[in-house]
């Protein structure tokens, strides 16, 4: 499985922003990569089914495909780059490479996340490997750090920022007072959010690369279905102003947390201080902070999107599969989620946090007391509560919002109580309620 | 070169802080190493002149040696940790492990930073390699980033928090208003600092990291006598509050740039802007900024020290050992700097920067225009000026604090113009310099 030589031949499929950009890597910028690196990384074929984009970058015809067989059959090619997404063809392509007994490099953290487990073993059967570090966080080396710099680790935790649409937007209407629609529309307009943003605004994106790095973290298959998973869009700007009176800024994290009785795996909008290392992420960057129990606390920040940095960690995988390096880790380390059992996902109830509470409550006597009483049932502990003095009459039908942050509680006892609460008569809306992530302790 | 079995057999030279760590890794910790990784890391000698932490931290005296020579006798020996700092004896435990062609695991950053290409190149003509992640940052899997993650970049620039030491006396000087003096004091209470702490506070452990960091980001051997280092222990408090009220925050910066004519490298304290990913990093976090021209800005954070975060990386890299990557990595990249040329390092005077400068003023008319037609002559734009009122009579013989930013100058014209200040009969103690770091520009 070492077929290490001085040449490592390349086929790319798909080239569109990144795969031009990895193009530009392997050609026009190859002398960088010739000063760094002995094996040669050719690019040999390009296949796709349009080329306009690879025409406009100025890409050598002679390397367009239309035919994957062609690439394949080529004794020259060593590794196939996936890069045109989803989980159909792509899936297809990915086999074809594999059986074809090519090492593969893919930036698909949908088919991963879906598929993975099958993609492996059937990567280890034919003796090849797949590298992924481009599926997560765009030119930041997490998987690396995951697999390699910190392997001597039992990884405690991860909390990422892992979206940089949704990065955006939180960004934007917490530091511009924007609505969550104007603050997509301006991503739109910036060309960070897609025309159909619901992949990203809905936490699934972020979910499918939380899966993907808790499985190779915690040496685990996860359950994508089983990883709650909410998104920004029904974020309400008051909340996030709420938030900021109270040292908060809210962030979409993907939450991987081990405790004794399995994983705790979730995506959602939560609060987390202004102090946390998180906090300042902001705009399009992405970073994932990793708790190990030797390193404590260690982050990786950087561009988590775009063209070059996508490229970057392509052409990382690439160089390593040209050292033979990607193969002995495949070969050697034992996180891989084909060789691990299934993870302990707990469910969502199981939580344990801080809670935010946002209840839209009448303005008369007694109220806040009938509240209290509720969670106190529930053995929920309030921590602080804010209420802004009511413009008179203004708030007579939609009631005036009370802000309770909550002690450490059980999620599904928060819920339940919220249940009872939005029951009462005096509570003119739905209740709202954001988790509240505290500095995961460092175990050192 | 690629002896890669089911066990690596290692010897560990030093057992202190870092050493009792390791093994403590290899030792009680094993399981979760063996869950990870398929080849076993063997510890099976201890080398030190002293047992005594050994002995309390229960380790099996059965592999307690005096003698280096029956550890590397041993044929089942594969990897030699070199833990016993200093560029004396190391450099020898060093040149007879891979002399015997045993792979060798350091942390240790003022040999590598001294004598690196002599080692490295001792190690390729044994077959064998150097693994050093322990040596920059402790536990940040920062030298995977620049060998690795980061190979397809061209490395514009690194700026980095690489000593915790200082970070600490620099937080508490900064969030507390303590006096250098006093904050010192408790980082050696703390067992931040070490009795003597002049490698740390100097600067000089932070250029020991700079010219191994810059020496892989750039390919390039660097002279570390050339590398101009101030550090932090002539550091006022006075100016850790004006640069406050300006909107900055000192940092003991590591930088390295690339430039068109060369490479600018230091070791400074620096103000930079609250904004800035740096400027959070506090206490005894390290944190490394890295520009690549495809990846735009990443950054690493983490324990920058500290025994289990160190021998996170000691191990990490031991792991790598046993896959044979470190090897074929070592045997493989362009950049270890016995391979590279000799880099051309530019003289601090060509550093192009903005400065914030406090010079000490006599209290009445016309000498800021004196100052300020001084700096003009040597082409230097003054871009803002803070002068407090001062309190009658309290300023008449030390002068009173006016403090000056400049836009973008040369540094050495800014030494010139400050000695022509500094000569007036108006200014009554030498004027403070202070360089102030902007966000580097991404080249995406």
């Amino acid at each position: 499985m070492d077929r290490v030589g001085s040449t490592l031949g390349v086929a790319m499929v798909g080239c569109g922003t990144v795969g031009g950009a990895v193009a530009r890597l392997l050609l026009r910028d190859q002398d960088i990569l010739k000063a760094r690196l002995s094996p040669v990384l050719e690019l040999r074929h390009i296949v796709d089914v349009n080329f306009d984009h690879a025409r406009q970058l100025g890409l050598d015809e002679r390397l367009f495909r239309t035919n994957l067989d062609e690439a394949l059959r080529d004794p020259a090619v060593g590794a196939v780059v996936e890069l045109i997404g989803g989980t159909t063809v792509a899936r297809s392509v990915i086999e074809r490479a594999l059986s074809a007994g090519k090492c593969v490099v893919t930036a698909n953290k949908a088919l991963l996340a879906h598929h993975g487990v099958e993609l492996y073993a059937l990567a280890r059967r034919n003796g090849c490997c797949i590298s992924f570090e481009a599926s997560c966080a765009g030119g930041i080396p997490i998987i690396r750090a995951l697999c390699d710099g910190l392997i001597a680790n039992r990884i405690d935790a991860i909390y990422g920022i892992v979206n940089g649409t949704c990065n955006s937007i939180l960004t934007d209407m917490t530091h511009h007072g924007q609505s969550y629609a104007d603050a997509l529309a301006a991503a739109q307009r910036d060309g960070l959010a897609e025309a159909d943003p619901t992949l990203d605004v809905s936490g699934m994106d972020s979910a499918h690369k939380l899966a993907i790095m808790a499985s190779l973290a915690f040496g685990a298959r996860i359950r994508l279905e089983a990883i709650p998973v909410s998104g920004i869009d029904t974020l309400q700007l008051r909340d996030i102003s709420y938030g900021q009176e109270l040292g908060y800024v809210v962030k979409l994290l993907a939450i991987a947390q081990r405790r004794e009785t399995g994983l705790s795996l979730r995506v959602r909008p939560v609060f987390i201080t202004k102090e946390h290392p998180l906090a300042w992420v902001s705009g399009p960057f992405n970073a994932v902070s990793v708790y190990g129990h030797a390193t404590g606390h260690t982050m990786y920040y950087g561009r988590g999107a775009g063209g070059m940095p996508t490229a970057s960690a392509v052409v990382a995988d690439l160089s390593a599969v040209a050292m033979g390096t990607a193969q002995r880790a495949f070969a050697q380390l034992g996180i891989w989620p084909d060789l691990s059992g299934q993870a302990n996902q707990l469910a969502i109830d199981e939580v344990r946090s801080r809670y935010y509470i946002r209840v839209m409550a009448e303005d008369r006597p007694g109220v806040l007391a009938q509240v209290a009483t509720i969670l106190g049932r529930h053995g929920i502990s309030i921590s602080s509560v804010l209420q802004h003095e009511a413009i008179n009459g203004a708030a007579s039908t939609t009631g005036v919002p009370v802000v309770i942050t909550t002690h450490r509680s059980q999620e599904g006892n928060v819920r339940t109580a919220l249940g009872d609460v939005d029951a009462m008569e005096a509570i003119k809306a739905a209740s709202v309620c954001i988790g509240i992530v505290d500095e995961h302790p460092e175990q050192l």
